[in-house]
């Protein structure tokens, strides 16, 4: 089924999808072109997925079209912005029409959810891979970065940490228990755009995790020039996570599995209770406090204390 | 040679290059963000190019970076927009450092060149392919769109046409007359970013001509619901095109040629003068008009009319 570039993007993507701020100008031009409300900023970010190596081949592309805008969605929600527009960049080996269907169905089925506007991109042929800019709004000063973390804030982190790390490997087994808790956290990450607006004015510095929570929360404290020290037992995990760690006999594993999407950020002590109170209808977890000593520490069950370095490397 | 991501970022790409409007924060957060300035509105365009279809494997990294960002700003360029900032999302199949340092030095090097800040991306593995989406700003209301032709304006091009398209063929044969003016046009297209921004207000529409003259002329047309003649004997070419086409025995050829990135626009009787006089330092060339009837046609050096409609097609 051969159809053309323009074709393919007036069948699929020329669709008016919700807009919280509709652009002036939306696709079909040489550029899109939108208006910023006064008093805000733009917060801008790009992330691709590139098939074996962010997801398996054959993924089920309604799936992949949420998971690559639910990634950039993250980055949105860890500077505590809210999503506005978006660009789509795909290269596919060929116009392959049921694909696309699935792939723009999960793609503006979350960009509705979220009433952001796809504006542009560029559809190419060439081995698949995705990558999408996601634009979103921040009251001006008000974003959330990470390098605001102090001595003495308490470190938290959002849902549950592991559990995509652990769908993935449920994914590459091809297992028959289709669909548990973690193997749809792996498939269908929801980005915490909420939550992240919630914060942002009361939390000190924020990230979200998608390179694993140790190498994220080594990225705030590098930024902050502070160390964290982290209680293992407070960590949530998800059962089928939990039992995984007791197989593996270790204790390191949820640390450095990627594709969690959630928010790892910290809050002063002044600011605790006000948090707290805010956010009762989120499941959010204090997992540690930042130390003037830098570097990352677990302490174990056991008491003993172990640094924490590593993450997902993409070389 | 084994670098991480992040120490690849920091390496060549964390640079401070030239920036006409510095972002509150680049590199270095979840996000980056910037500041609109008041009256202002921001064009958003992204562009994808991928190895063995926009470019030739073991491509001179230098001039794939040039190149990916000159498509970019030529879309801009198209809506008279003027470069501000810059994302880049690079899928390699390894960290090579010297293919990396050629191809920063390649895209920073233009980058600079119109003072537009490189403030976000990603670098994952897999098959070469390089997506930029480039933020220009432009007077609000002030864009240059596809769909203000009107019957009796004027059908300019800027430089000259089929000229990348010959170039191309030149690259595949590796010819030894290397970096004839053909050959440079291909490889290291300038974009007409000046021009866009003098003709804005002047010209009634405008597009980027990236998938050549007929297709993208054909996209001015269709949006403005008009049509157009144009005479074969005003096409500006090279020597080389010239000489290429009485070889082909046809006429039709740099018509459809792709990858030439000149400006093609069209301009109403009124404004025509002022328009030409303030094109007095630039390569500007009218080639027909615009028609009640619609569809393309070219009238060719012994008066005959021929129909005109195919481009460059991805899939």
């Amino acid at each position: 089924m051969s159809l053309s570039e323009f074709k393919l993007i007036e069948k699929f993507f020329n669709v008016k999808n919700k807009a919280a701020f509709p652009a002036a100008l939306a696709i079909g031009d040489d550029c899109a072109v939108i208006d910023i409300p006064e008093g805000q900023q733009l917060a801008v970010t790009s992330d691709s997925l590139v098939e074996g190596v962010h997801f398996l081949a054959d993924s089920d592309p309604a799936l992949l079209g949420h998971k690559v805008l639910a990634v950039n969605l993250s980055d949105l929600a860890a500077m505590g912005a809210t999503p506005a527009w978006l660009t789509l960049a795909i290269t596919l080996p060929k116009a392959d029409e049921a694909w696309l269907e699935g792939f723009s169905r999960g793609f503006l089925n979350l960009a509705d959810q979220h009433a952001a506007q796809l504006i542009g991109g560029d559809t190419t042929q060439g081995p698949l891979s995705i990558t999408v800019t996601a634009l979103g709004l921040l009251p001006t000063a008000g974003a959330l970065k990470r390098s605001g973390a102090k001595v003495g804030d308490s470190v938290f982190v959002s849902g549950v940490i592991g559990s995509a790390g652990l769908g993935l490997l449920l994914a590459q087994q091809d297992s028959t228990e289709q669909y548990n808790e973690d193997l749809l956290h792996y498939l269908k990450p929801m980005p915490c755009v909420e939550l992240g607006k919630q914060i942002r004015d009361l939390a000190s510095s924020c990230i979200d995790i998608s390179d694993g929570l140790a190498a994220d929360l080594n990225h705030i404290l590098e930024a902050s020039h502070v160390g964290a020290i982290l209680s293992d037992s407070l960590l949530p995990v998800t059962d089928g996570v939990e039992q995984y760690i007791q197989k593996l006999g270790g204790w390191s594993w949820p640390y450095s599995t990627g594709d969690d999407y959630q928010l790892c950020f910290t809050c002063s002590e002044e600011q605790e209770a006000k948090l707290q109170n805010m956010l009762k209808g989120y499941r959010v977890t204090k997992i540690g406090e930042i130390e003037k000593e830098l570097g990352l520490r677990v302490r174990l069950k056991d008491g003993q204390i172990q640094p924490l370095t590593k993450g997902y490397q993409h070389f």
